[in-house]
């Protein structure tokens, strides 16, 4: 590229209508020169091709991305990893700000991703690694998208629950476990004070466990455990299915008295799921399955950050993560980071609860309390209520008890000598 | 884990019933002993808990992914992956064969990929890291896919080609390009003996370039083409966009005479283009968007082999993927790899159009055709039609030349003397 056209892909971030541009932060290992790889990056991102042959034209200012920053790491002797197809005596690391303009696919996601993290964006010439760590949208670009439909407040309100993390638990077993069975298992842990209890990521709407009997009782049981307990409960159903049938089996689950409904979102698609919030009676929730095979290496793939940011411009209203701890393999700023885009503002998007998660019980509260500075998370213990030795509804207690302690500012080995449930936690769930 | 349990995860795959099982192959590193390591992650995968606290019970029997075979390939002192939460002082790398009982979770995209690559196989203990190679479907689970509606066959019949391979061509430029510019080239092209002419993956239904105004105008030209050369032409309209708008963008791209229509798979969901499949009335297209970033790099992530598959699964009747040589990264055998299962016998579904893409022009037919060893593919060159320095018409009469001369078993510099378009596609297009 000469350097003229270089020079076409680059530009003054305080020149460009702030309105008209998404801003991709990527981190990018290259084996040429950076501003070269940079422009080709560019290039290959948005106008290949910027004229026809012989045709005085140029669809660059208009339609090109554009390089409005970058900064230079490091250089090293070696790639950060091996390829047949990239061949130098050094490779320039560095992070890029690069200027997108919108117009030219829209507020959709699929083309977002496609432009993103597409052919252009991963097969620049001279690019040896290559991963997207932020995507920045201007008010006027997000003001296209709902967002969540109740959100962290909108559930809040659903529970009555106001004033500590919402506690949330997996009922295990599950695979393989009987309707009755299960959802037996859902109201032991509602009666002691769980407030939502959910369907694993891996269970269907299978023949041993069809969706419509396992929310037909779990709707019973929950209505059975708000009477016992006067406070509210929520059944959340896992409906990831094929995208045809998504609406269908939200409408038997709400119908049964389903009170959330769950999407994998990754793996069924993040467009399905702006489609499902716009229409779903009741919050959507997420789980990350499939996310960690693009996110998980450094200075490669996407981060977790950009697609935490998107769950939530596609309306997931409580969002399931890798959370902290040597169990979910995620270094802490990463955590808190996933759960700080949860809660920021973002165009006038409502906030959706995060909920960090991975071998949690009464035992990591305290911990994840004080990680995060607030109480507007949820907790996703699955063992950890379900796996009590004293029965689901002790689990469950043991919850409380710990933030109890929490909020009486007193460890929880003290506060366990008078609590028998969170005694029973500490001997069982230590590590 | 106790040793009865970890035999409780493996099996003789002799003593299955064949029709109840996927095979999952996946490579793993792991920094503990390999059985434990693989027993713990067939528990992940399905029964991570497979009885009730205090109950007789079992769900492993039924429910449980089973190894059915591994084998060691090396030790090494240092991991693939440098990471915080595997510290170890050797790494055991293998390559393992799960059996998994499909009745978890029935013949559903999403479910399918929540289990082999969600949270249980991503995250479990002591696996440093791990690709999932390859899926090996039984019959019975097949048929409860359509599979492609057209394929290759139903695609050569509609352009009446049925002993070379097809030349489809994607227009450059593209982004910025007003309609009737685009589409006044893709005439070109046609003329000269394209086969398809399509949108670029990029473009999409915008104020700039409306896909009702693109496809109606592409739609006269195809037509005017077609009695103009006396031979079938088709308009690959990308339609890639939210899935809730899938539909309605292919009834107007096929009312305006679009032949066939492209979703970018992997940004838009695969279960969204198995519906699109089974709804289309023209060759459902697929370009692979966002799969470098799970499938670039060695033993991690998903393999581009198990993506193919999933997409002739879902119903794309032509599968455009990275083709050969150092601008699309890929290793030769993942190529042919990939081209095969394309082509293979895989249940009843019927066989997908491979197009392994990449920087290719006439220059480059002859090496593809050879690497193939036959003529059961698409090129989808974008240059080497668009930027040949006498137009399109002559960059792609250039390829029937090269089509000619390797018919003729000639060099192409020796069949270029008679033939200028070919002349000039080789002082051009040659790297």
């Amino acid at each position: 590229m000469h350097e003229h056209d270089i020079k076409s892909f680059f530009a003054d971030e305080e020149n460009l209508l702030r309105d008209d541009y998404l801003f991709f932060t990527y981190s990018v290992e290259t084996c040429v020169e950076p501003r070269v790889a940079l422009a080709g990056l560019c290039s290959e991102m948005s106008t290949a091709q910027w004229s026809r042959p012989g045709k005085d034209e140029d669809f660059r200012p208009k339609f090109a991305a554009k390089v409005v920053h970058f900064e230079v790491l490091e250089i090293s002797k070696t790639p950060h990893f091996v390829s047949a197809f990239h061949h130098a005596e050094a490779y320039t690391r560095l992070i890029v700000r690069i200027a997108y303009p919108h117009r030219n696919f829209g507020a959709r996601i699929p083309n977002l991703l496609t432009v993103a993290c597409g052919e252009g964006a991963f097969y620049s010439h001279g690019v040896s690694a290559i991963k997207l760590l932020d995507i920045d949208f201007p008010d006027e670009y997000l003001s296209a998208f709902s967002g969540p439909k109740f959100g962290l407040d909108g559930i809040r309100g659903l529970l009555e629950v106001y004033d500590r993390p919402i506690f949330c638990g997996v009922v295990k077993p599950n695979v393989g476990l009987k309707p009755e069975d299960f959802v037996s298992l859902a109201y032991e842990a509602w009666c002691g004070g769980l407030d939502i209890a959910k369907d694993d990521e891996m269970l269907a709407d299978t023949e041993y466990s069809p969706l419509d009997l396992r929310t037909k009782l779990a709707g019973e049981a929950c209505k059975k455990a708000e009477d016992e307990t006067g406070t509210k409960k929520i059944f959340l159903a896992n409906i990831t299915d094929e995208v045809s049938e998504l609406k269908r089996l939200h409408d038997i689950a709400v119908k049964n008295g389903a009170g959330a409904v769950m999407v994998n979102g990754f793996t069924t698609g993040l467009s399905a799921v702006r489609s499902l919030s716009a229409y779903a009676q009741v919050p959507v929730v997420s789980h990350f399955d499939f996310m960690a095979w693009f996110s998980r290496i450094p200075f490669f793939g996407v981060s977790s950050y950009v697609m935490t940011k998107l769950q939530r411009l596609c309306g997931f209203d409580l969002i399931i993560m890798p959370g902290f701890g040597s169990r979910m393999l995620s270094e802490e700023d990463e955590v808190l980071d996933n759960v700080e885009t949860c809660l920021n503002t973002f165009g006038n998007l409502k906030r959706s609860l995060p909920a960090p998660g991975g071998s949690d019980s009464a035992v990591t509260l305290p911990t994840l309390f004080q990680k995060l500075g607030h109480a507007d998370f949820a907790m996703v213990p699955g063992r950890g209520v379900f796996g009590h030795p004293a029965g689901p509804r002790a689990g469950a207690l043991s919850l409380h008890q710990a933030w109890d302690a929490v909020q009486a500012k007193e460890p929880l080995h003290l506060y366990a000598k008078e609590h028998k449930e969170l005694a029973l936690s500490i001997s069982t769930f230590s590590s």
